[in-house]
């Protein structure tokens, strides 16, 4: 464990360090807007994962920040515009930025971090990177837009709601580890293997935050318990709590859900019994069954204390409570 | 005049369909909000230059179109952001894209769009043209941010406005032009010919546009005449009117202005004194002598029929009325 505090406790303030000079060289007015989205305390997943995974590859250049930081603009811009998209008034325990700063200069901001992500990648002169990063916008976008399309559709089959973690989640860390690769010149194997890391991380890391909606409490999370069944969002807790229904109990309360007939007490109360049922539990089952994959995926890297480091993340990241 | 409308007959057909066949590629739930911005009936002034530019500079590859269609797609996404920023319940005389299908939808498409345009231009191989349609994205929400925190503000300085409309507009449209010559593999004295042009171009095209807010009625120009005045944002026209105001009229005016208190009479009295001072006519005027800078650089261009109609081109785009 003291090798993975190590490497975060160098790299994360590199990458913060990074984040903040780039983000200086953007229009004053906009600064704020990032930096509340950036600053507010995320864990770098996403560029942590660019430098080990180009590290583990073999690769030593010095210029690994700005494409590590460019998948996490990226991800910020995203955030910046699914909190408008959702309606959502809160972003890890603080107001969201169109609470703060209105939709306007949040939808802007979106648009200059989405093009500062694309800069940062156009200066490797590689276009594989562009390419990524341009697919990575492009599916999470249109995973969201799949997500909202099934807002309250309790018939949601298991593979659409995988079609909508893929797209809105895993697709960006699996862009993250394929850049790091791509970076560091591996071979088409092993480029494979990193996406597959990447692809399986991010499946498992929705499903953990999908777990979590349900159990943890807002103090911990930053985010209300209970938000996805709130906003309508349909999950795997869910989901798996509904396949063990009765037929009459089930549609009955189908058709309460899809038509948002449930009170704030309905919505506890349903809760209560997802978690109790077990289906939050399950849902973090299933995420180690993922983890599992990532660690097949990462047993394809050639040996490094690097790959062994991404290894050493996986265990703690499936353990989170927020 | 018969040779530009033998291009535009034969370009904007392949255009538009190059436009629908990549719409095609997108997620279903997108498609008829991309359709609704794109197929409203815009000029392809964007793609056309980069076509034209291309072949002025001897470009006679076939692949010129996803990268003229990447402008027009990254073009079109601002659009659908900047409706959503100003509020703008009209967009070519239909109403606009998120009034149709709602804020949410809009966001996205937006996004997709652009992550669409990054992804054509990625194809190229060509890190260039990645840089320069990032820099278009950054330069044009940065526009946008600057145009909206000088709402309502009347002493913005003419270098102020003039930045605005170079951030807002004009980049994408040097950007039309300079990818062409890219693309071409021109010199770098033929690149930046390339890129004054568009820059010149695209100045007299919102000076036109700003002008034509004052004088031209809805049923011609498909916006409200005097939107502008309306929606608070400070253009050439009233800048000039206001340069020439006693001082003590000119102050009174400033805070009622500023302070958002004037009616819909007021405002109509306004546009009326604006365009009876000759203040809208003038912007016309200065839109004139931007289009004879983008002549100048267009004379750089070596001698051929493309070049020879790009300069047919600006005098009508001068003369337009809506």
């Amino acid at each position: 464990m003291s090798d993975i505090a190590d490497i975060v406790s160098r790299e994360v303030p590199a990458i913060n360090r990074y984040l903040e000079s780039a983000t200086e060289t953007l229009n004053p007015m906009v600064q704020p807007v990032v930096r509340h989205v950036l600053l507010a305390g995320g864990k770098r997943l996403r560029p942590l994962l660019t430098i080990l995974t180009a590290r583990a590859m073999g690769y030593r250049g010095d210029d690994v920040y700005p494409l590590a930081c460019s998948l996490e603009f990226l991800h910020s811009a995203t955030l910046l515009h699914d909190d408008i998209v959702d309606g959502a008034k809160l972003r890890r325990g603080r107001e969201s930025a169109h609470v703060r700063f209105g939709s306007t200069h949040t939808i802007l901001a979106g648009d200059v971090l989405l093009a500062l992500a694309n800069r940062l990648v156009a200066e490797y002169d590689n276009p594989e990177l562009t390419k990524l990063l341009s697919e990575a916008l492009l599916q999470t976008a249109t995973g969201e837009i799949l997500e909202i399309a099934h807002l309250r559709d309790v018939d949601l089959p298991l593979s659409t709601y995988f079609s909508i973690i893929t797209g809105k989640t895993a697709y960006l860390i699996q862009a993250s580890c394929q850049c790091g690769a791509v970076l560091a010149g591996a071979s088409p194997a092993l480029i494979q293997a990193a996406a597959d890391l990447g692809h399986h991380i991010g499946i498992a890391f929705q499903l953990v935050d999908d777990a979590l909606d349900y159990t943890s409490p807002a103090t911990v999370s930053g985010k209300p318990t209970g938000g996805d069944l709130k906003e309508g969002k349909v999950t795997l807790p869910l989901l798996l709590y509904l396949q063990g229904l009765p037929f009459e109990e089930r549609r009955r309360l189908a058709e309460d859900f899809r038509q948002d007939q449930l009170s704030a007490e309905d919505i506890e109360y349903l809760r209560g019994n997802v978690v109790a049922g077990g289906h939050a539990e399950r849902t973090r089952e299933m995420a180690g069954e993922y983890l599992a994959k990532a660690q097949a995926a990462l047993a394809k890297f050639p040996p490094s204390p690097e790959a062994e480091l991404i290894g050493d993340v996986l265990a703690p990241m499936l353990a989170r409570d927020k």
